[in-house]
């Protein structure tokens, strides 16, 4: 299927880039797990030199010399072959339509604003990050130019996350879903049962590591080619190969880690099914953040807060930690599983509410990139907007519009993956239900490997042949559909909280 | 000191070159600490991809004509400029004389001879393993000969490990040091005084490595910019941005974690005390592996084996496992920690029986390289001189001349190094001595810092500006002298065992 000569020596090229490039995911991960405090500096300059490597690498010539063979003979190459050049000219055009000042400055800003929003966060001082914020904007709408989006910058950022997603399906998704969202979650909130959270303080660390490493493997996570391990904030790097996911620990704070894991081992199991021996190809890599986010939704909200989860694993749980959930029935525990809280920071918020927060940064980053608002309004308008959407004025910017990195970085575009990803989670989860009706009842008996397999077949197997909308219609026989999402919230939390 | 613009150029390629060497450096730690099992051949995919870059980066034909601008101007050159040169130029004729087919034969061989040496070993079966010694001997003397050094094979071997030592100069230490010592370890061994080792069950591993973690920080190892993890084998690595060292632990074993640690710590106090600005070239970098071994084994042995090191540690030590060493006088433990006993095993042996093993090695390595053995006369030749020097036969070549890793490797010339170290550890422990004739009384207060400012002052500081034997003559005022190794053993050990 990659027989072109041309296409043989790209592999090679793209084999050497992808190894540079998984070295310099892994001493990211290191920096966040391992590094001692001041060694800083050494892994900035190690780092440095690295990407500078992977850059050369990502923009040698001969790459484009090798494309230009391979889009003369389209037509003649396979459907693989079209998947591997579609997307490393995607990437070979970012690589070099960038000019290496645009890069240079790019990356000290970066570098730069991120430690202004620490230190503007720290402070409460939103003024002291607005130049930066500022900056960022002005910055990628260039680089949008030099990649020919001069005209519509916002697109060419969710592009950069969710091939071929645009602001404007995202805003008649968002839209559609809000209406809806708003009143269920105003059900919920206004409901007289509620969570009882208090018996979950005190659980030792080492019996809640040992608890959710036993969890993710048996949800089928491959400990041979992966580590759980801790860190300040959860996350998954690496690829199939070496698969590295972290969690964090507060003996009051049981469920947070448990359930982020399982959220990272959704992550993990999408890279640990992506076809091993295209790692360094499109064919071997996420389609993007939508599509990785779905995996991570699915497993987290859909599988290990069912009923039938806690079904299988109540006595494991109840009898790690026997005295501290002593007086918690049953429901009261899947309840305490399916709490939902009106919170000002995102992500401590349930699967219900999260999606407010979400919609509230698009519709921000739409007015930003559209002109409609400026950086020094950002924070009236977030507090504004926050009342409107989610229900609350955060009490301070820390708490509110400085509560995430990812602007810092110029990562507009990023946030609305996190929506999408809970949509397309719960459209998968109803196509899996009619494949396999009695797919919970697996659950039940601590068995998860036909959702696996079903994942694997539908989803990890291909890649990147298909952007996102193409994959979840080809799965689901529709496009994004956030009805699915809908029906899911209300299937589950109605009853739970009627 | 570094003006010279040729030099100013040559350092930014250093430290390129310098960056991705440490981060091969910590591929190789993760390897070992945390590596998942089944992610082994991705990870030798990283480190052939990133030893590429590097052999490229350290054979840039830009670096020759740098170097040849300053040998022009050598005479202008200052001292530190010299150093910089010529050690430059070492490693750029050793990457750049040997052709690649030989480079490339080479780490196909090692890989393939280690494998072989492991499954050897496994199954006790040396002649599986004879082909590919053969062929690393045969390899070793080719790579001499690309160097120029074809008449004296195993000199250019020694010299990799200790630049400026030479056969002549090791075999006349080691003949006059093995004479002494014979008789020493014999009277030892017939001592009716034995240490009593059977309290040393049962120590829990998490107090294990808190104390050994206070005890290498109280030494002066600086936590905040190194690591100790768990390795199947102690080692250090890194460099004093970032210092990387492992132990191991066995419940039943706990005196090898704690001196393997204090082995190591002297290893990283020796990294963390070379000049920090200069890690990239040859300012700031190790003389060799003989004066490493000295900064290891004079931490391990001279400071940590000593009366007044225990005085202080003993009751922490105590407090910590006070069960397990009821009814262990203080004298009983001094014994234990000094303890002596013959062992087929090289790395298992004390510090006296130790230096018999490297003996046999050098004997067998001269051999080999005058052509005066045959690899297939080798387990016998092991056997033999085992017997002459150590005083017993191993039970087969898996605890025999299969025991080690190093000629699997085609690292001949290593051995020599570890008696050495520690001959230079004793000769400059009596200097420091001279010094700080108090020295000890320190140590009995849980004091180190004036040991290692001294070490900082004397060694440390210079980098690589002065060869094993200069630095050592500069030191001490005369070049290695196993005089001081010797009155140090008979100092500690002989009135131990009368």
């Amino acid at each position: 299927m990659l027989e072109h000569p041309s296409i043989k020596e790209l592999l090679v090229k793209l084999g050497k880039k992808q190894a540079v490039g998984s070295v310099l995911s892994l001493l990211g991960w290191d920096e966040q797990v391992n590094l001692p405090k001041n060694s800083v500096v050494n892994r900035a300059r190690q780092m440095a030199t690295l990407s500078e490597i992977h850059n050369n690498l990502e923009s040698d010539p001969v790459i484009e010399s090798l494309l230009k063979d391979l889009e003369k003979d389209w037509e003649e190459l396979s459907r693989e072959e079209q998947t591997v050049v579609r997307h490393t000219r995607k990437d070979y055009d970012r690589a070099t339509k960038l000019p290496s000042e645009y890069v240079a400055e790019k990356a000290m800003l970066d570098s730069q604003a991120y430690h202004a929003w620490l230190h503007a966060r720290k402070n409460d001082d939103f003024a002291s990050f607005a130049p930066f914020l500022e900056k960022q904007i002005t910055l990628c709408k260039r680089g949008a130019a030099y990649l020919g989006q001069a005209e519509n910058p916002y697109d060419y950022q969710i592009d950069l996350f969710d091939p071929g997603m645009t602001v404007e399906a995202i805003e008649g998704l968002f839209n559609q879903f809000k209406a809806e969202l708003l009143p269920l979650a105003e059900f919920i909130l206004n409901s007289s049962i509620k969570a009882q959270t208090d018996k979950f303080r005190g659980f030792p660390i080492e019996q809640q590591k040992a608890f959710l490493t036993e969890v993710t493997g048996i949800l089928g996570f491959d400990y041979s080619r992966g580590r759980i391990d801790v860190a300040a904030h959860p996350f998954c790097s690496g690829n199939a190969a070496d698969t590295r996911m972290t969690t964090r620990f507060n003996e009051n704070v049981p469920l947070d880690s448990l359930f982020s894991s399982i959220h990272e081992t959704g992550h993990g199991l999408y890279e640990q099914g992506l076809p091993a021996d295209h790692l360094h190809n499109a064919l071997g890599q996420a389609v993007g953040m939508a599509i990785h986010e779905s995996q991570s939704r699915l497993w987290e909200n859909q599988v290990s807060r069912s009923r039938e989860f806690w079904q299988h694993f109540e006595p494991k749980y109840r009898e790690t930690f026997s005295e501290q959930l002593a007086g918690l029935s049953s429901d009261g525990l899947y309840l305490a599983v399916n709490a939902v809280t009106l919170c000002p920071i995102r992500v401590d918020s349930d699967e219900v509410t999260y999606n407010l927060h979400i919609i509230l940064r698009f519709e921000l980053e739409k007015m930003l990139f559209a002109g409609e608002l400026e950086v020094t309004d950002l924070p009236a308008a977030w507090n504004r907007l926050s009342q409107e959407i989610i229900g609350l004025t955060p009490p301070s910017d820390t708490e509110g519009v400085l509560q995430d990195v990812h602007w810092s970085g110029g990562m507009f575009g990023y946030f609305p993956s996190y929506c999408l990803g809970n949509m397309v989670a719960a459209q998968l989860w109803y196509r899996a239900l009619e494949d396999m009706p009695d797919l919970p009842s697996d659950f039940a008996e601590g068995k998860f490997d036909r959702l696996l397999a079903w994942l694997r077949e539908n989803i990890h197997q291909y890649g990147k042949q298909f952007d996102t909308q193409n994959l979840v219609e080809k799965v689901t026989g529709e496009t994004i559909n956030p009805d699915y999402l809908m029906r899911y919230l209300k299937d589950r939390y109605v009853p739970l909280y009627t």
